[in-house]
């Protein structure tokens, strides 16, 4: 090895001991007779002493140092007489007798530091360098730890992590694949796996009874800014379980991560439905860090001459707590903020209820002060409250409705990323329908197994069949979800037909796993996690491209790689496919 | 759960327990009044018992029942007495009192059994039913088993898993890429990485000091019997170290896997120059688990009249023991064996050393009692020994040679898979000639390193340049190699120009390495084993296959889910790419 310690483990303890240390120039320090290098590695960092007096050379020979240079140093531990209390090696230093340059190192284009002067794009050219800074490192040591322990946690509960393959079929339905042209089959091409669903059921026909994956997951869709074509799952499947076995068992695997990772004892995750987070929260993954639930009005408000409510689907407000002195400015500034496309409302409709007992709003002459008060009790607000009514289509405004809640939830504090709250949304419909295709969905995915009570209506009124299907949400994030699933080819078949496969089509596409369930297939269900994201949480960071090494940009781009690239005219013709070139 | 044990778990302490058994039916058999059932899981199979004359009705139920039902039934555990030693559940068994079937199956088209009556293309189109059989099902135990074991040694020494993107760069230097076109990106290509190799230097660059991973690669190569185009390989780099440590680290992964394991204590792995392999073992792979090791004669045999021996570059041979009492027809045997076209010998000498002293060869004409004794001694022949040489140009004789020794290493039993014979192959050459296309290729790959004293002799005597690059062999089968890398942007472009590449194409394919090494890359190096093969050796078993969840055939294809296959018109049109339809 290139030394005898790393530069973070060296103490007091270690006084007079000749050292070999290996590492990165930090910074470096000329003060009069005395130079100072931090020289760190990915451990820590350990303070280099050169001294003008005693050895003139070698201190002249360390100030042409520059950042980043890679240096082999020996020297003796001695005391600091300059303690440094924040690190763990603070209280030595190495007095160096003598320097190789393993390397040295042009200055690079932004500063390795903790707060860097290097915007976005900069750092993702230079990633490697961006590796180096503390924070990005402490991400990736997350990561890596993260994973370890769920590993040793699904493998003491006797799953079993089996690969399956990369290079598999494109099957149309859901997002779009990624497809790789085959040499060898002329013509025929591979699909990179969006997940390894049919796999996983496979082998849980093949009796493998618990199975899990920390797996790359491949999607070809336009990117938004925190989505990625490559992405990592942790993959699992049971057998023989019904959908609150599952529950608990992965309810187990994230309390066992939270108190290993942040010495935290998460109490049992509450459990909502589906159609409750939408009404209380018009959205399948609510935030439940704080409350300021929806309150539907529609019984109280409508037939009052106002009508904005009366023409309404959906009248739904919230009550913002101790906000009744919010200005003008300020409610105007949330009335712009609804009003955005992307939000979507038509107005903002405020009532205060001021802090000496009067109510004061913004439709006072449609409403009575006793209406008003019988509203406000409806909220269960006190004096110092503010009421933020929304109206309009159901879905829409429950879907602008939860933003404004997470915006106050914002204004208020009540995200705190130190404060964690998971829970279970269950009870998932099967099936969505969409306008511009005019079609069904599967809101999960086509292998979700309906309700056994829901399963009759599926041919006469499929909008109402829940399955069993589940997310698990932290803070309003959705970090996993999964469902029971078919496991009886006929069943399948049905629900392949209220997707709109023909015959021959599901057979061509699912030909194996139709077959498959003829076999002895048993019951089964999973989840999987989204692995980024997960760490994004652990992180308490939004974005999970932190938590990737090499992430790609916007545009599907690896900057630093240049990829994707043209790749040569031989390969092309080997492939048996040609270019079509666009104007 | 829709069992309250498994079918592996119940003992005689379970005695008189109400139990749910879930699982499939492995056989069953009707005894005139009693019917029994045993019922399978992964863990295990227990017994269940139907006894006609206390529950008819049951017992006939039973009857109807085929092999592989997926069955629960309700029962109670009583003590057998008719013990089978041979299972965990031997003692007991469970008298049904109910039965529920979760599935029906139809006839497996192949026994689910250890000895199967099914051909090797039946299972792998049904390979979800082959995964069930006892020796499938412990091969990707095995396989589980050991990356845990590795993750956790791996993680115990410092190492962090990072993962690093499976859409990257075509680089057409090594093997044939898959490349995957992207839609975002019209006219260009990402490739599945080969290997990880550019990346984890950069992680090197980034300073993070111990990297491993395990992590699918890919390659487009006409496929040989054990070669799939996906495989899984143990990625790992170390910086600040040199061969010697890295050669220290990984011994002690190997030796603790069969401690763990196969419950062996491995001495310390011997190593052996790539030159003295292909001299005594014509192989840069040599099986040493038994000795006969090859004996130059050119010294000894030259101008003796025998123009093979006279006009070949190398005399060569190598000494089996106690098959002196060959027949002719066993000797003939053998020198068709060399002389087929995979072997390419031309002939094969040979002496037996008979049992009574006396010499006899079949160049008897050429060569003196006298002389005959000599090359006797030099390969340290006794009585009884056949001495069996082959002649001809250096390369292709020692090869020949390594496949007749092997041949007769099989033939006297000397290759017991229960025999573990590591050995680190080392001081490997950097590059190697190619006659076809008239050009030196890395021997490795281009990022290995010359060894610091050869480098002078890149240009002026590139094919004696050696390398610290190594294999970790055991019994004959390369499970790893690596290097100690190139870290310097001069010595890389060095090597960049010695394969032929020009500074354009060096820059355009590797320019964020080469821009990479110039701000401060640490010396660091590497090794990779093939998780599939290290997985064979453990098992004891030649093909890889066996021990890959869902391989794909030689043809490259998965049958059981027929792929690759076309795709559709729509998705070639978003991919801005053709078809070239062939006749």
């Amino acid at each position: 090895m290139l030394r005898t310690h790393t530069c973070g483990e060296l103490n007091i303890s270690h006084c007079g001991q000749k050292v070999t240390l290996s590492g990165w120039i930090q910074r470096s320090r000329d003060l009069g007779g005395m130079t100072f290098i931090d020289l760190r590695d990915r451990y820590g960092i350990t303070q280099l002493v050169f001294n003008m007096e005693t050895n003139s050379e070698l201190c002249l020979e360390a100030r042409k140092l520059g950042r980043e240079f890679v240096l082999q140093v020996k020297g003796q531990v001695e005391e600091r007489s300059n303690k440094n209390s924040k690190i763990s090696t603070g209280e030595i230093e190495i007095i160096v007798h003598k320097i190789k340059i393993l390397n040295s190192s042009k200055t690079p284009p932004f500063t390795i530091e903790d707060k860097t002067d290097g915007g976005d794009e900069l750092r993702m050219k230079y990633r490697y360098l961006d590796l180096r800074r503390n924070e990005v490192r402490e991400k990736m040591e997350l990561r890596h730890n993260l994973s370890i322990l769920i590993r040793n946690y699904m493998n003491d509960l006797k799953f079993m992590e089996i690969e399956t393959p990369y290079l598999i079929k494109s099957t149309p339905e859901g997002a779009r694949d990624f497809v790789v042209p085959s040499r060898m089959n002329p013509n025929e091409f591979y699909a990179l796996p969006q997940s390894p669903q049919t796999f996983k059921q496979l082998l849980m026909i093949s009796g493998y009874d618990r199975y899990f994956q920390i797996v790359r997951c491949f999607r070809d869709e336009d990117l938004r800014a925190d989505r990625q074509p490559e992405f990592t799952q942790i993959d699992c499947e049971m057998s023989f379980v019904e959908q609150e076995d599952i529950l608990n068992t992965f309810e187990g695997l994230i309390k066992h991560l939270f108190m290993k990772v942040k010495g935290l004892s998460l109490s049992d995750f509450p459990r909502m439905s589906y159609a409750d987070a939408m009404k209380y929260y018009g959205s399948d993954k609510p935030d439940t860090r704080f409350g300021m639930k929806f309150v539907e009005l529609n019984n109280i408000v409508k037939g009052n001459g106002f009508s904005v409510f009366d023409n309404s689907e959906l009248v739904v407000g919230i009550c913002a707590e101790n906000c009744s002195e919010y200005t003008r400015k300020q409610i105007d500034e949330l009335t712009e903020f609804v009003k955005r496309p992307q939000v979507g409302a038509t107005g903002l409709v405020y009532i205060k209820y001021n802090l000496d007992g009067s109510l004061k709003s913004s439709v006072d002459k449609f409403f009575t002060p006793e209406k008003l008060e019988e509203i406000a009790k409806e909220f269960g607000a006190k004096p110092g409250d503010l009421i933020l009514i929304l109206a309009g289509r159901e879905e829409k405004t429950q879907t602008a409705l939860n933003v404004l809640r997470l915006e106050m939830g914002n204004r208020l504090g009540l995200r705190d990323s130190d404060n964690y709250s998971p829970l279970w949304v269950v009870d998932f419909p099967l099936l969505e329908w969409d306008e511009d295709t005019n079609r069904y969905y599967a809101k999960h995915h086509p292998f979700t197994a309906p309700k056994p009570e829901d399963y009759s209506m599926l041919f006469t009124n499929a909008k109402d069949v829940r399955a069993n299907a589940y997310d698990l949400v932290i803070n309003g994030v959705e970090i996993g979800g999964g469902s029971i699933r078919i496991f009886d080819r006929d069943m399948q078949k049905d629900m392949f037909k209220v997707l709109g496969f023909s015959d021959e089509e599901a057979q061509k596409q699912f030909g194996f796993l139709l077959e498959a369930f003829e076999y002895g297939a048993p019951p089964h269900g999973g989840i999987a996690f989204g692995f980024d994201r997960l760490c994004s949480v652990f992180g308490g960071v939004e974005s999970i491209r932190d938590f990737i090494a090499f992430p790609k940009n916007n545009n599907g781009r690896d900057i630093m790689i240049d990829s994707p690239s043209q790749i040569k005219q031989e390969q092309l013709d080997e492939l048996q496919i040609k270019l079509v070139i666009k104007d």
